[in-house]
């Protein structure tokens, strides 16, 4: 028979994907003979078992639990419903990925009418009895019966109210006594039947609800967003209560062995005395700094400050850690590498490379690429700062500089983002159901909770500027405003949060790019020393390429010119050139265009300093660049001496009913040759005269797009040639030059042989070859992309992680046939996939030269590519 | 060095992809000892290096055309511009496959001011002298330099009239002599030089035209529609000049060995006295028949049926031969395999089989697959027929009935055929330029020529109904208009023509199916006693179910379930689930589909008498059902109880950018279940039914559309599955049912491995697949594919003819991969391309079960699938 569940003592750190991260960590601090209470681990395979099975727990698995559970009650002398010594466990969940808040735990599982007496007169303290059975009836009732906890919170306020105090703490045993009471009476309300009594129900009911939590939608979310397949499954723990609400001589906390925002090598945290381990991360009440353990109780604080060194040690990374004090005595509850921001990712990395405990490969693998982004978002301008006065502020959470306009419910935040709005999610606090919201805000501001809040956690995550715990924030739902020391905000009001600082400002302040010297300068050298793909980026001004340069761009993948045909000045002579019918009115145009389009060339060239660009031929289909309204098209016509019922019509001759597979790319210039034949003439033109002027040796790459068949990269390659060669004879300067093209098309991938005899290199764009290959137009996916999602039927975005089986089976088919055929082809990828971990480090495996990215996602990208190269070397 | 010219004598017939067809059956009847005047092929290869090198001929080729050319001078006595025995040539085109009239020819090269003074003296003959030059001077101008010939016939005209002449024939050699003056001063006035005096400058001259030829736009134009790829290049051959025109004693003629429209064994063809071989084709004159020339030279005529048999028998084929009869002397010119119409075709295999010349399997190779569609063209009615009276006849130039509008020239036929009129083309005598117009015509009605012309020649080729020479029809192409023994016609009027008997009728008769017994039933029980290819019929309505079983169709490869959807009785329950907001209310308006369907399914299931069917579950996108008129959105709206708002609101929400990759297929299904459960239920419920009633064994198979992920299949799947399940319980029926998708979106036929798990079977879905795989939505394509086969980057429609090298690819990977992961998977193609002869081929080799096509392709693509596994045979 399989084994489907381990107690601690049979487990250990190295069994994360059966245990899960939890269950595994417990196992090996029970080995490494830390104080863990005792408990059992039941596998993730149950998980996927449940699912596969249609979401029942077989009776294997059950026996093997109730088995475990005899061995707890057994070694703890205590018993699950037991009316003399009861035991009263924790339910929680371990997926092998850290998933902070995104699934269920339940606390105090065991207690019932009869059981929350004896606890009562076991401990002598009725009052911790009532609180922890309120507690266990409030949480039950939200994870495993779907019965919303803040009913509860409202009874639990009135009661307040009533008693005239202000904290849960303040409450005696009688008062939550009645509270259960009326728990009780409300859950029966709405259940219309009974709070359940067995514990073993309770029990199995907990288990199942954790189960499920899997496949909640935040849970979806979070796995889509971070890379984690819905296969893996979590695993759940059932663990002895240890108590932090007993009283005053008990407590509970979150402390990391490092400062996590800072990386500083300093203990940090937080507690709450006479508390459970939800009060401290919820927020409610305002926790201590872990510090002032040290004044409370000096010897659980030493022992403590032992046991993170013994597991900093043995984790070699900075370790984050739940504990509770049970009368006085320390239990660990959990041990995980901390999650960080990326400040304390880098710092922490190079310090444990100081400390002589990782190698340079050890470190940059501990640093997630997605974080490094953080760095490079904007602070605010320091003049600026310096002339601004907070309004108030809070507990910095998660760093960096943000202004926009004020939102306090994610639906909202997102409406208004996807309108193009810079947005900032202001809330009492922030829950799980936010996270959506917050991934598309430039900020987060709320009134409760400390550094380890939900808000906090979640922002520092996604990179995301953070101000909470913000007491002067005053929250206002009713009326969707907020005031702050009594000034009045509204939805749309825009406010400035310095996420490093805590400080909060009326109005907006004007940001100022990233720094990215100190210790992102050295990580970003060691990844540069450690990785074998070069990264390029996607620029189409200078000054994207110089940012792009200034964070390690080595040169530019994709360079598209369409973007300079929109340009104010020369727009009118591109839609000349569209309504010309003849060759002659399309190269008068186009004769426009020319010095315009050589003048944006040579502005990139320069920024790029020597460094190489790829630029693409004009890609979009014609009628983007054509007006559509009215008023427009009578300019126009004006202007071209034409009536406005001929540019009409010309523009209705454009329509295509998929533009996606319509004219354009490369089959513009089989069209219409005297377009390619202006490009390269600007591009060559360019070339020589900065080659000139700096004295440096360009070598163009003019890339070729959407092509699918040899023939059509052959007829234009003719095209270029020729008129490269026209234009070095007049300029009397002999230049190099590569031709190569897109590969976007299957067909082109699937030619590659073909078209590697006329191409100098590939560029891989992911983009529309996602699109084609799975026959998904971008523009129109999201109508289903949800149902698919929510259905299981995709776990990731194709568009935003590479599609390594049928996409990735193309790139490999294609990079394999171009290396045979021309052993010397440079292959680079240019979709948004280039800035994507994942992406990158399937491309290092495939065997690609570059991956191009938008400037920001290049120090992404090295880092990836040097984790890639870590795991993967490159012969 | 390579040798790029050939002596006929140093030839043979094998060497047609060197040589072309007429150069090798030239240097093969030398071979044979037949009369054949000397000669030389420029060989193929030649053309090719012409066109590489920019259309140039390499001086090493024009020194072995001079060789070649001494040798003949040698051999002949005669010298090519030579004052005292002069050497004159014809100069034509010969490709690997026939084209016939799609490239050039000059005769009569070598003449010019001085020769022709002594051809005229030295044979005593100034008529045939002056007559030979003013041919050569028309052209050699027409041809070589672009100066068209219609100018001349003018002054032809112009001198007839003066000397009030009917025939050019009557026109005297003072008559000539000053023509060729005009002729002459014309050119210069047109070329500002004088007409090429020098023989050999003519002769390169020539020679190039004929290369030139090879890629002029009727030529490509032939290619395209024959699968001749552009890479054959043609052969150019030289050959001394024998003359019919020397007076009444010789003559010119072109003859098949059996009659080439009905393929009785009987000599068959057509000659003038006096005339050379452009006057039979060009159809100026009306020829005598071939039978006529016993009575004129029995010993000619004697002579010539030897050769008939010889060739026949060399060739064991009917052979179309070109002759020329000088001074009583027989030449041959040309033999090759001659084209006939189907009728001939089938009973040319059939008596050759018979006769003991070929086996069955090489008598089905003579046939071409696409010309069996005539033979299954409508005939007239009858009973209609027999109550018409022609207004006149003409030749019954190519069989079938044809009833349409008529139209004077190809652009106005194109254009009205576009409009979705049937028409026909009315012209004097149709020219290669008229070739796209009579490919769009029911059938084709000229004035003159006879049934060698070449509007019966190109008729017969195409399968479409042609009656030619018809004497009564007068051409007034100035008004645009034509008369019949008086009566007045305009375009637009509708005639009904008989192809087979010549008959020209006023008005429309109706017409009714081919009868498909007799020749063609022999042949097709051949085919299918040879082919290893399935072949099914995609048919969605009964009644063409049982025209694809009438034509042997083994089931049906695709059923689309959306036509039925359209139909007036349920679209208004379609577009009411459409608008639904609400699963409930999805499933009542499906719920009003649910019978109809089922009946649907119940007629096709009876039509195929117990042959499978696949049926394909719904595919377009939703937006096609709705309504896009303000009227019919009012109607929705009353009838949904919505206001018009509400419809248009629903109906703008349906917009996609790209429909052709957007919510479409299998996304359907999973976004919205309930459509998959009715379409099941209707499927199942069907099978049962029929199953019952008639004590059939129909076993569904089901088919899920654009599905490229394998968990989209599966989702569907268990949806089918689940409902199967539901109504055989209902039923208390159990019968076999398969599930199986399209392969249409490159994602597929990557991951075909992971979707065969799921999948019983695969159908390749070559249309859209052919669409993604190139990125080429097929209503857009035709924007610029002009471009593209103007300039040769494609020479074939993919659309039309399935792309081997990338969209094969794919379809070679998927069938691997499914065959690997279930050997017996089902694989079958229901793309237009299953009707392809050449792709029906490709499916053959790469190991399908069946092809589906239209019911009417259904015999052509069982021949073509017994051709391709005659060639290659499946183990």
């Amino acid at each position: 028979m399989s084994k489907y569940v381990y107690m601690f003592s049979e487990g250990n750190g190295s069994m994360r994907e059966l245990l899960g991260g939890k269950g595994a960590n417990l196992a090996e601090m029970s080995n490494l003979g830390l104080p863990v209470p005792q408990g059992f681990t039941i596998t993730t395979e149950v998980c996927t078992k449940y699912y596969n099975e249609g979401q029942v727990l077989s009776d294997d698995v059950k026996e093997q639990i109730f088995e475990a559970l005899a061995k707890i009650e057994e070694m703890s002398g205590k018993k699950l419903g037991g009316t003399e010594n009861p035991l009263l466990v924790s339910v929680r969940s371990g997926a092998r990925a850290s998933m902070p808040g995104m699934m269920d735990t339940i606390l105090n599982l065991g207690l019932n009418d009869e059981v929350v007496e004896v606890v009562a007169s076991l401990t002598n303290n009725p009052r911790f009895a009532y609180d922890s059975y309120r507690r266990f009836i409030q949480m039950f009732s939200d994870v495993v019966m779907e019965v919303p906890k803040s009913n509860y919170e409202k009874l639990i306020d009135e009661m307040k109210e009533k008693k005239g105090v202000k904290l849960d703490t303040e409450l005696d045993a009688d008062d939550l006594k009645e509270l259960t009471k009326q728990f009780k009476a409300y859950y029966k309300s709405v259940k219309g039947v009974d709070f359940p009594q067995d514990p073993k129900e309770q029990l199995m009911a907990a288990i199942l609800a954790v189960f499920r939590s899997w496949d909640n939608p935040r849970a979806i979310y979070y796995r889509r967003m971070n890379d984690i397949p819905s296969s893996w499954g979590t695993a759940v723990n059932v663990q002895s209560m240890v108590f932090g609400n007993m009283g005053y001589d008990c407590g509970t906390g979150v402390a990391f062995t490092r400062n996590p925002s800072t990386g500083e090598k300093k203990l940090y945290g937080e507690y709450l005395m006479n508390a459970q381990g939800e009060d401290v991360v919820a927020g409610i009440r305002t926790p201590l700094s872990i510090q002032e353990l040290e004044k409370q109780n000096p010897e659980v604080f030493k022992q403590f400050n032992e046991i993170c060194k013994i597991l900093e040690d043995h984790y070699k990374d900075m370790q984050d850690m739940e504990f509770t004090i049970e009368k006085g005595k320390l239990y660990m509850l959990q041990t995980r590498n901390g999650k960080r921001t990326a400040v304390a990712a880098l710092k922490i990395a190079i310090d444990l490379v100081n400390e002589g405990k990782l190698t340079k490969e050890e470190a940059l693998m501990k640093i997630e690429p997605k974080q490094l982004d953080t760095l490079l978002h904007p602070q605010f301008d320091a003049k600026e700062l310096k002339a601004a006065t907070p309004i108030t502020s809070g507990l910095p959470a998660s760093p960096g500089a943000a202004c926009g306009k004020a939102y306090m419910t994610a639906e909202k935040a997102i409406a208004a983002s996807q309108k193009g709005e810079k947005v900032l999610i202001v809330r009492l606090e922030t829950s799980p159901e936010d996270i959506e919201g917050m991934a598309v805000a430039e900020g987060c501001l709320t009134a409760r909770g400390g550094m380890t809040s939900h808000a906090a956690v979640v922002a520092r995550g996604m990179g995301t500027c953070c101000v909470a715990g913000c007491g002067d924030l005053v929250v206002d739902e009713e009326n969707n405003c907020f005031s702050i020391k009594g000034k009045v905000f509204h939805e749309g009001d825009v406010l400035s949060l310095d996420g490093s600082t805590g400080n909060v400002y009326d109005g907006a302040i004007k940001t100022v790019e990233a720094s990215t010297g100190g210790d992102f300068g050295i990580i970003m050298a060691w990844a540069d020393e450690c990785r074998a793909l070069k990264v390029r980026t996607n620029a189409d001004t200078p000054n994207d390429a110089a940012v792009a340069v200034r964070f390690g761009a080595e040169g530019i993948g994709l360079c598209r010119t369409e973007h300079m045909f929109f340009e104010a000045d020369r727009i009118m002579a591109v839609r000349e050139m569209i309504l010309s019918k003849t060759v002659e009115g399309r190269k008068a145009a186009l004769a426009k265009i020319l010095p315009m389009q050589r003048g944006d060339f040579e502005g990139i060239y320069k920024a790029l300093e020597g460094r190489p660009a790829t630029i693409r031929f004009l890609d979009p289909p014609l009628h983007e660049f054509v007006p559509h309204t009215e008023d427009e098209m009578k300019v126009l016509a004006e202007d071209m001496g034409l009536t406005l019922a001929d540019v009409k019509e010309a523009v209705d001759s454009l329509h295509e009913f998929n533009p996606m597979l319509g004219h354009r790319g490369c089959r513009l210039s089989i069209t219409y040759p005297e377009i390619a034949e202006m490009q390269t003439r600007a591009v060559i033109e360019a070339a020589i005269n900065v080659n000139k002027e700096m004295g440096w040796n360009i070598v163009p790459e003019i890339m070729i797009p959407l092509v699918g068949e040899v023939k059509e990269l052959s007829y234009v390659k003719d095209i270029v040639d020729a008129t490269a060669k026209a234009v070095m004879a007049e300029k009397g300067v002999e230049i190099e030059y590569m031709v190569g093209t897109m590969i976007e098309v299957p067909r082109a991938a699937l030619t590659a042989d073909e078209i590697a005899t006329k191409a100098q290199f590939f560029s891989f764009g992911t983009n529309d070859l996602t699109q084609t290959t799975f026959a998904f137009s971008r523009d129109d996916a999201g109508k289903f992309l949800g149902d698919y999602y929510s259905k299981k039927v995709f776990e990731k975005d194709p568009f935003a992680s590479v599609d390594q089986i049928g996409v990735g089976k193309l790139i490999k088919m294609a990079a394999a046939a171009g290396k045979e055929v021309r052993p010397d082809i440079k292959l680079g990828v240019c979709g948004e996939h280039g800035g994507d971990p994942s992406s990158v480090e399937f491309f290092h495996n495939v065997g690609l030269t570059y991956v191009s990215c938008s400037p920001y996602r290049v120090p992404l990208a090295r880092l990836a590519a040097a984790q890639a190269n870590i795991k993967n070397p490159r012969k």
